[in-house]
């Protein structure tokens, strides 16, 4: 696994790909100012998509996963807005493990994703933009039905 | 001035009038669980619009004022992540005052309000959406010349 002590992500605004199918790592605009910092995000051009739906998630033990699941539709972008927050990504043929612990830095997480997120430390607080309503049909909870959907939805050759 | 501690927002999830034209104050939907809390906003449902934009604001000063302006057409809608801002919003007729101190508040100023934001206490982190990209010629920084657009706008009886 690689995680972004090994590939640090560039100090400027930017994106760089992983080894996860179009899964991205993005550094958002930062500006420091005497007068207070900023960190912004525009949708549809630093962020992927135009969110429906935001939600966060806090008071997560350290103990406990989350995710485990993948969206049949749905794209999310997560941020760890305070503490640090460690990611699994996967797209059933790689795998990748991000640490997120900087509010500027961004984990952009496409449909057919599978993704875990654990070790919520130092009162972690996770931010998520989704690009759709909340639908639970929507999301698949079995990591086989996740590899069995992929391989039917791949290209025949 | 009224604020929250007069006028509390009920405890479920929705939305309150305020004395300022069409700004309202949101109780954001909140899930209590064992294994994290969560808390979660659908936008065109829950807000008011969808953003195409967002910016966190933190390490302010307690002494400062950030904005002091009104926007031309975009709408904001502004949550503390964390401690507590103040924030005044102003028609151009009437004024109120606001303590946003909950990450599961928001206050939804649309366009053509004045708005203030100050005492940003106990490491505060202000969270804003916003319905169109930067755009520095959207910005109404003088107070008089916002009270001329008002009376401009306003229809004639």
């Amino acid at each position: 696994m690689v995680n972004l002590s090994s590939q640090p992500l560039p100090n400027k605004a930017g994106a760089r790909a992983t080894r996860v199918k179009n899964v991205t790592l993005h550094r958002l605009t930062t500006v420091l100012d005497l007068r207070g910092h900023l960190i912004a995000g525009e949708f549809g051009r630093d962020i992927p998509f135009t969110p429906q739906r935001y939600f966060l998630v806090f008071n997560v033990p350290n103990s406990e996963s989350r995710g485990e699941h993948a969206h049949l539709q749905c794209k999310q972008f997560l941020v760890a807005l305070k503490g640090s927050i460690n990611v699994i990504a996967d797209d059933g043929a790689s795998r990748e493990e991000f640490v997120l612990n900087e509010p500027n830095i961004g984990l952009y997480l496409p449909e057919m994703t599978w993704a875990v997120q654990y070790r919520y430390v130092d009162d972690a607080v996770l931010l998520v933009f989704a690009s759709d309503y909340y639908d639970a049909g929507d999301y698949i909870r079995d990591y086989s039905e996740f590899l069995t959907l992929i391989k039917q939805n791949q290209p025949s050759k």
